[in-house]
């Protein structure tokens, strides 16, 4: 008996492609009218279901199958998409559970053993302000609500009369937090973003938590000369040290194991042909896994910049720009997602997730929680070009539906 | 008898400081009302001595005192300076200049043996239009005149229309060539600009020649990726692959002898914390008294280019924004330029120039030059902490009067 369809939810996926999308890509940026079709499009996807809707008081989208017991599986994910983004970010993992709440619905005759809910995140990609995880941060309760606040996007328009537009009181989106009260599990699916799978030649990964990540402005001061009447030993070249850092980032990232370090932007002053750089700020990236080594990276980048500039005769500054501490997944969860993978394909391949999830906030809030990973076809998103095979969207389908099946059974054998 | 007096060329620059600069430093600026201001207190400053004055096409301003012969020596600087520009840079030259017919009008009763003529060229830091040694480059006829007659000031007004607001036509400037049709030689005495004799501890050094410069944009072609998802070993880091070339430009430097290069700007794209650089776009400015080095310079820059971009798995490609060749200086005359500042002080110190000066332009016509340094205080010019002290001062004017009585006896001697 063949209950479960992988194919319906890909045929989903084309139908939503055509109606939120255009020739560059998905435009259902989050509480934008587009959104909003979006949403009315996946009530109407849920309507047959025997399911109770509500928006709660951040905008998530909450669809309740209720169970046997008031005990609890979530699965989430997000309609909303950048712009011009891909076809399957966010709304892969929605669809799909709307195709596993029609199996378990037919499945255990509208009453499964646990009550399963489904939740289509508000503005997880944080497109339009700039603040990503907008509505599974305010459940989690880690939403700071004064930066919130004061957050606006380029027409000018502030968070807080957007939301407003859309039904949304900003002062109450907290109040959201109380649907996390009964939750035993968090599923998420989601597209992988990244290479890794694609060179292993896997379809599936499951996903060990978020990473932590570091950000820095570095700033090196040395000082204006001309290129042409200063020696190459009396320089203080801010540019210098700054270059000493991209090729140390990747030996960092080496000795960290399994961290990445990205230097995204560099800019000189004065910045011009005829001067040695007399300021060089760039910008660092860094993520782990684990809060200890993603310390000791810091420590190890903080220690490197001191040492270039001694070097190079220069001075340097750091100033924190943003952080946020690793968000590991748990264990269990994350065994059942490998033995869900392996039922359904040959192997899994167990990684972390560089970019942050709504997965994320629901860890942080204490609600056991693992995410799949599919394929990534180009290992690009946020773009037109993301894609993945169809027949890795199928299997990503069933594999997380076992996992939504095991996951019941977990909960149910699990004390509170 | 002490007729040359080097304390009065320092008082004559103290008062020309007071005069047009403030407290931002010398306001000079080619063909402004305070330039003009300049040129009338030059023209008093020579108003005691038999010399023959006029402006010629280009602006430049000629004082001549006739010899006995129409053999010709030439003393040239520029009184124009920079914005906020040093007390020193051009004018040291063109006051030292009238101290010396002073003193040769004095010792050879208005008549001296050859004819010896004082220059101050028009534009010669170009701080208006960025197009420097505009009159001497009239002069030589090196000037590209599609070039100027394109260039426009910050107001929009274009360089044609500056010079006939101070009474020159732009269409004629190049008839000024003329002028140098009677010179045997030309001395240019400057400040150094750079840090070399100060390292030295040496008040005078004789100059070779200027560097040529070779200026190109480098650009590093990657591709933007997620600082999160994306490994190590798949980045293809425009950022990594630019910051090489800035090590290796100090390792270039050094195999090419007494070459200097600089990486002054660095932008990248698109240029933000959480991506991969896509884009990074670095100038290169590669400067060498040897033509055949210079070449090499850029041969070796561009060699190291190709071998990071492949390495890193990105594309390079180059662009001249600018290059002009070394310009050396006549071996006699540097010889004579040796003698008078051991005469005048133990050492002397050949040393290339790294700025172009206008003797650039002169020996690059075909006349024989040379030019002497003195120690610049700070190795810093184009700034109002431009300084040197008052006994090297004295020193460079006792000594550059030496080189300018040798030189007059070396034309003498000398087959045309």
């Amino acid at each position: 008996m063949n209950i479960l369809n992988p194919k319906r939810p890909i045929a989903d996926l084309k139908e939503l492609r055509a109606l939120t999308g255009d020739e560059n890509g998905a435009q259902r940026v989050a509480f934008t009218p587009m959104w909003v079709k979006t949403r009315a499009w996946l009530k109407q996807k849920l309507s047959g279901l025997p399911v109770e809707m509500h928006t709660d008081a951040a905008g998530n989208f909450w669809a309740t199958l209720r169970g046997e017991s008031d005990k609890c599986l979530l699965i989430g994910g997000h309609m909303d998409s950048v712009p011009n983004g891909g076809w399957l970010d966010g709304c892969l993992n929605v669809i799909t559970g709307v195709e596993i709440l029609r199996r378990i619905n037919t499945q255990y005759n509208g009453k499964p053993p646990v009550t399963v809910r489904l939740v289509d995140w508000a503005d997880e990609e944080g497109a339009r302000f700039g603040k990503s995880l907008f509505g599974s941060s305010a459940c989690s309760g880690n939403l700071d609500m004064d930066e919130a606040r004061g957050l606006v996007d380029k027409q000018g328009i502030t968070l807080p009369d957007a939301l407003r537009n859309v039904g949304i009181d900003f002062e109450r989106v907290k109040d959201c937090g109380e649907e996390l009260h009964n939750a035993d599990a968090y599923l998420e699916l989601h597209i992988e973003q990244g290479p890794v799978l694609l060179d292993l030649d896997l379809p599936l990964g499951a996903v060990l938590g978020t990473f932590g990540v570091e950000r820095h402005a570095i700033t090196f001061h040395g000082q204006a000369a001309h290129s042409g009447s200063t020696p190459m030993n009396r320089r203080k070249d801010a540019f210098l040290a700054a270059a000493k850092m991209s090729l140390e980032s990747y030996k960092i990232a080496e000795r960290s194991g399994q961290g990445v370090c990205t230097i995204g932007s560099c800019t000189t002053k004065p910045g011009i042909v005829t001067s040695v750089v007399e300021e060089c700020r760039i910008t660092l990236d860094q993520r782990h896994l684990d809060a200890e080594k993603l310390s000791e990276m810091l420590y190890d980048a903080k220690a490197t910049s001191e040492r270039f500039a001694k070097e190079g005769n220069v001075r340097v500054t750091w100033e924190r720009l943003w952080q946020i501490a690793p968000r590991p997944f748990d264990d269990e969860l994350i065994a059942l997602c490998d033995e869900s993978i392996r039922e359904t394909h040959s192997k899994s391949h167990r990684m972390p997730s560089g970019p942050l999830h709504d997965a994320a906030e629901v860890a942080a809030s204490g609600v056991p929680t693992v995410m799949m990973f599919v394929q990534s076809l180009h290992g690009i998103s946020h773009n037109k070009i993301e894609d993945t095979k169809e027949e890795h969207l199928e299997l990503c389908v069933t594999a997380f539906d076992k996992l939504a099946e095991k996951t019941m059974k977990w909960i149910l054998k699990r004390e509170r």
